[in-house]
Formats: structure tokens, C-alpha cells, sequence
């Protein structure tokens, strides 16, 4: 697999991922990075970057490397740790590179433990993504199933309790109480949440807006739902803390 | 100037915006849209979409047209239009398209009631802002000034306080009482807010992160922001409420 972008190349590198290869334009200059290549023993070579733009043409700042395929997780280690604070993400059908890419970093700044994506008629971890993500990705754990309804299902047998993002009737987010083990699901960009995976949510939730367009981009929408969540655990936190004084 | 997609050219079409003409694919189908162009006397021509793609790389789903310039308001208008409830959007030096037409998008969902952009080294609406800002760009009002700081003092005087985002040394940004007109700023995607405007701002608020990589794509971060500025508005307005019955 091909990635490409300084932040990128540098999580790999940092990460002890497995590199196969590093490609740098001629005048490719970066002391933080050479300095990490040096550390490990991986073919580098230099070549002219219009050889590069060829292979990639995304924003690749002069740096390409070929790495091992992206590792989901096992689906099974999500309900093997599941506590009070879970919290996961579960994507019903994403279709821009870009919007998964954004949800990942989100994801990875706001501590979420698990990502999950269906594996058909879904973007998947790929070098855009990866290159939205801002070298995010490998802080992250994604699984990649089946089928989402059957471990929504699962992971209501298991404690955790499922909140479905809405553009319809809904509560509005800021209702509920997040201080328990929970799943958000956010809906496709053009038709959001499917019908049957509506039906398997414990609420429904959705943002207020006061416009004449009113519609989130689906990134903007998870951190604003993700940061609700966190801000309400904060304050039962910093209440309890409190409490003990 | 030349706008493209389905969303964007309905915008133009039914809030009566100037339009020269539109050319449609060979197979272009929305009922809507021919409905919208017929209410119009709008010089239409059909062409083979390999045309439209030489004229437009984006995503144009077989549509584009040809419309006025994009009207940035007069920034007087901001200074005369300031109330308890005001909330105001000035982006420090925004570079990329898509961040800030996900930010418009979210503004018009949001009911902000301006957003400032400065005229020099940021992005300024063009097709692609227009595209990504899904339709939105007609309701929500932008202002393009010489000089944020200029703008910045003047609001402080008309009683507006600024709230700098920041990824160093702030109050958390849910710690802050947003029943006050305030204007928020958010930086550049890779230098943040300059030293100076920083130094102008009341306060200076972080979003808690959590991870490694700990970054937030601005468009995300202006979301969460904007929308505990609306949660806690709510708030106050419900207590009232209560304490009115």
C-alpha cells in the first residue's frame, strides 16, 4: 500500500510499522524525517518528483513509501473490552475519503476506543484516508465487518447502548445522559442511517440547526456529537472528584 | 464566475441570484431543477459532458453554470448590527477550500450571523468553497476586510468579546460563559492564530484532546465550538423560561 505526506510517513515511521521502501523528491528536506529513516533500514531512494506526481496525486509534499496492508482489528476484541467509559464509532456506509479521514483524527483526539465500518458499499482505510487522517491512523483501532446490524446487536447483549444521528425525529443530543457505555451511529452523507439500523438504536439523536440549508458535513456532526459526550463525563467526573473532598 | 452541482445551482436558482447561463450534460434528469430553470429566463444549452469536464474538474454531477460575482457584505454592516446574542466567525488565514466550505456550511446550520475572512494570503469563496459549502453560501453573510486585527478591535469597542482557539496554553473552551456577543477565531490550519490576533483576543479556549496525534481539522473544531456556544445560549433561555411560568 502506497502513503504518502510528511505526517504520514512520519507515524509509520515513528510507529515501527513496516516500511518497504521510501521514495523522496530530489529536493526533499526534512531533518525530523531523515533522522527517523536513519534509525531504521529501509530502501530509500531519490527521484525526481515529477516521478512521484506519476504514482501519487494527492498533496504528497515529496514523500511517498510502500507499506504493509492497514490491519483491522478483530471485531471480537471490542466486546471483550467493553467498561462504564466505552465509546465507539460506528460509520453506516461512508463514502468520502475525505470524511472518514476526518472522523479518524477526530476520533483519535477525543479518545475513542473502536471505530466500526461495514467492509462492502463503504470507503475503507486507504491512502487518502490515511493521508486526511494527519497520521492518526495507526493511534486508532477500526474494525471492518460484515455486516454493522449484527454487531450493533452484539454490542447491546454486551451493555452498550446505541445512539443513531439523525436529520429526522430525534432527541436533541444534548438530552441524553452519555455517561454509560455507548455507540454512536452516524448515517451515509447523502442518506444517512438505513431504516433497519434506525430501527436497532436505543435513542435517536439529532443536532438542532437554525438555517435554510441545515445540513452538517457528517465530520462536523461526529465531533460535535463525540465532544457533547465528552464534556458531560468530564463534569459527572469533576462533580464526583467534588463529592470525595 | 462559474459554480457547479446539483445543490449549488438550485441555491442560485430559487434565492433569484444572477445567472448568465447553464449547461447541463447531455443526460442530466432533475425534475426539480428543469422546474427551477423554466420559472427563469436563463439561457440553457445542452452539451456532452467530456465538455463540461474540460470546463470544471469537480464533482458537477452534469451541471454548471455561469453566475454574478460573489457579494462580500459591508463590514459596517456587522458594527451595526450587534446584539446580546451576536456570534461572529473570523477565520485567521483559512488555506484550504474545503475547510472553508464545510465552516460556511456549518455557520448556516449553526445561525451564526457573520463570518470575516481577511482579503490577503487566505482563501476567498470560489467555485470549490461554493460547492463544498453544499448550497449554503447564499444564507449566511461574509465580509472580506483588509485587516482581522483593525476588525477585531473595532468589534471589541462596539462590545463584542473575542474568543482566540488555540492548541497551546487556554481555558478549556467549555469553561467559558457564552452569554455574551463574542466573535470566535480560528487559525490557519498549520500556524493557528497569528501572535498578534492572539494577543488582541479576551480569551484564549482549547478543545481538550485526548490522543497522540491530537489534532482537529478546523472545520470540525469550529463545530464544536460553535455548538457549545448554542448549547449553553439554550440553556440560559430554558432556565428563563421556567423561571417565567
Amino acid at each position: 500500500m502506497i502513503i504518502y505526506g510528511k505526517n504520514v510517513v512520519k507515524d509509520y515511521l515513528e510507529n515501527n510499522k513496516k516500511i518497504y521502501s521510501i521514495k523522496l523528491a530530489n529536493n526533499f528536506d526534512d531533518e525530523e524525517i531523515f533522522e527517523l529513516i536513519k534509525k531504521r533500514n529501509i530502501n530509500v531512494e531519490k527521484i525526481d518528483i515529477k516521478k512521484i506526481n506519476n504514482i501519487e496525486s494527492g498533496n504528497h509534499q515529496g514523500i511517498i513509501a510502500d507499506v504493509e496492508e492497514y490491519s483491522y482489528i478483530d471485531i471480537n476484541e471490542i466486546y471483550d473490552n467493553i467498561n462504564s467509559n466505552t465509546l465507539i464509532v460506528i460509520l453506516d456506509h461512508i463514502e468520502d475519503t475525505h470524511n472518514f479521514g476526518a472522523i479518524i483524527r477526530t476520533c483519535e483526539a477525543a479518545g475513542v476506543d473502536y471505530i466500526v465500518i461495514p467492509n462492502d458499499r463503504a470507503v475503507k482505510v486507504n491512502s487518502t484516508v490515511i493521508k486526511t487522517s494527519a497520521g492518526s491512523i495507526n493511534n486508532i483501532k477500526i474494525a471492518a465487518v460484515a455486516n454493522i446490524n449484527n454487531v450493533i446487536n452484539k454490542l447491546k447483549e454486551n451493555g452498550v447502548w446505541i445512539a443513531g444521528t439523525t436529520l429526522g425525529n430525534g432527541e436533541e443530543y444534548t438530552q441524553i445522559d452519555y455517561n454509560i457505555p455507548i455507540a454512536i451511529v452516524l448515517g451515509n452523507e447523502g442518506k444517512g442511517i438505513s431504516k433497519l439500523t434506525g430501527d436497532l438504536c436505543d435513542f435517536l439523536i439529532k443536532i438542532p440547526m437554525y438555517g435554510k440549508i441545515n445540513s452538517l458535513n457528517v465530520s462536523v456532526a461526529t465531533g460535535i456529537v463525540i465532544y457533547e459526550i465528552i464534556r458531560q463525563r468530564k463534569q459527572v467526573l469533576n462533580e464526583q472528584t467534588r463529592e470525595n473532598i
